[in-house]
């Protein structure tokens, strides 16, 4: 375990992120790699999610996976132990990634060698939704206890995500979470969002989102 | 409830936020109000927690909150119904606030009117704590469902804490959440740190959190 790569990765030099971020879609495209950027609040269940998913497909898909923080491995640790490739990104506390950062990241991960890549962004659901990370999907786990009105008070993050992963579903008799009113607030943000309710630590729903994710990996790599 | 007052802050104007937090310190001081700010990730409820400490003491001390959020006002309305004067801070996309931004509401407030203001921070467990607002002491708030290992995860926001309120006791039979792990890495951050574990929903613990406010509220004040 002692074995993590740490890059500390370094401000861009590019003065648009935008212009940036499409440019390493182009370099994934040309590489056939197809990056997930999933975000979410600290504590929704990122890591578990992620071991999960690379559980789910890590015998179709040769996955690398970035676990950005601001200086801790915790995570890291976790991922190193599924037998995936990994590296951790300390940010040196910023609060996001941009799209220089991610590709810093990419190019230790070795893009020939990687069909899915993943970054697990900062937890934090204000600033890594304002900067393209050049993904060719974004992600973002919404889970139970944080309740189902985060959409109307984080509106960017929710309209910048493909698909939304509701997680902790098995806590739900305990608090007050009303699925189809966070469905409705999604969808006010962004019409076209795929709502996955799912829980990582029993596994349910993980198929689903298994599925839409190799649809989507599928069609990126062809 | 459509008499809420928003305030669209302005990004500051000073060089030095440190230096101009000091001076808004000052300046509370010189009116005898005691400034609290609250922060957390989102959806570990603030809110609530709120309205139950506004409950509390609302008849010993003449409070005001300032309510900041991106851009909804849904936070304002709940904290409006209790009766005390609040207003909403717009941060305008900006992820924390920052001294001068406090002091915008502060005068929209009327410091004269209140001995005890709240600012309830953006939710997010990275960037405000990295810019001081001038309060008189700051608290965070960590639920139960975020997990123990949150002060590992996000340092200085645990450093920067005179208080720690571990919120939705009422649910940690559900969760892998170890109460004693969880004060001692807060305490690798901050010795100092004064931990009350909470339910905000049920009102359990808020009794010792009012007694630690009033506590500070009155050796400010006096």
């Amino acid at each position: 375990m002692d074995n993590i790569r740490v890059i500390e990765v370094k401000r861009s030099v590019f003065e648009s992120n935008d212009q940036d971020a499409e440019r390493l879609r182009g370099e994934l495209k040309e590489s056939k790699t197809f990056l997930l950027n999933l975000m979410s609040s600290p504590g929704s269940g990122k890591t578990t999610t992620l071991t999960r998913t690379i559980e789910a497909l890590k015998d179709k898909y040769r996955i690398g996976v970035m676990e950005a923080d601001i200086d801790s491995d915790v995570d890291a640790k976790t991922i190193a132990a599924t037998g995936v490739k990994s590296i951790q990104l300390h940010t040196g506390g910023m609060c996001h990634l941009d799209a220089d950062m991610t590709r810093q990241g990419l190019k230790e991960l070795g893009l020939e060698d990687v069909d899915f890549a993943i970054l697990e962004n900062v937890g934090n659901l204000v600033c890594p939704a304002e900067f393209d990370t050049g993904s060719t999907k974004n992600a973002m786990i919404l889970s139970v206890p944080e309740g189902h009105d985060k959409p109307l008070k984080y509106p960017l993050m929710f309209s910048i995500c493909d698909v939304v992963l509701i997680n902790k579903i098995d806590v739900m008799p305990y608090f007050d979470f009303d699925l189809e009113k966070c469905k409705e607030y999604i969808h006010m943000r962004n019409p076209k969002a795929k709502v996955i309710p799912i829980c990582a630590k029993t596994g349910e729903g993980i198929e689903e989102w298994a599925k839409w994710l190799s649809e989507n990996i599928d069609e990126s790599i062809k």
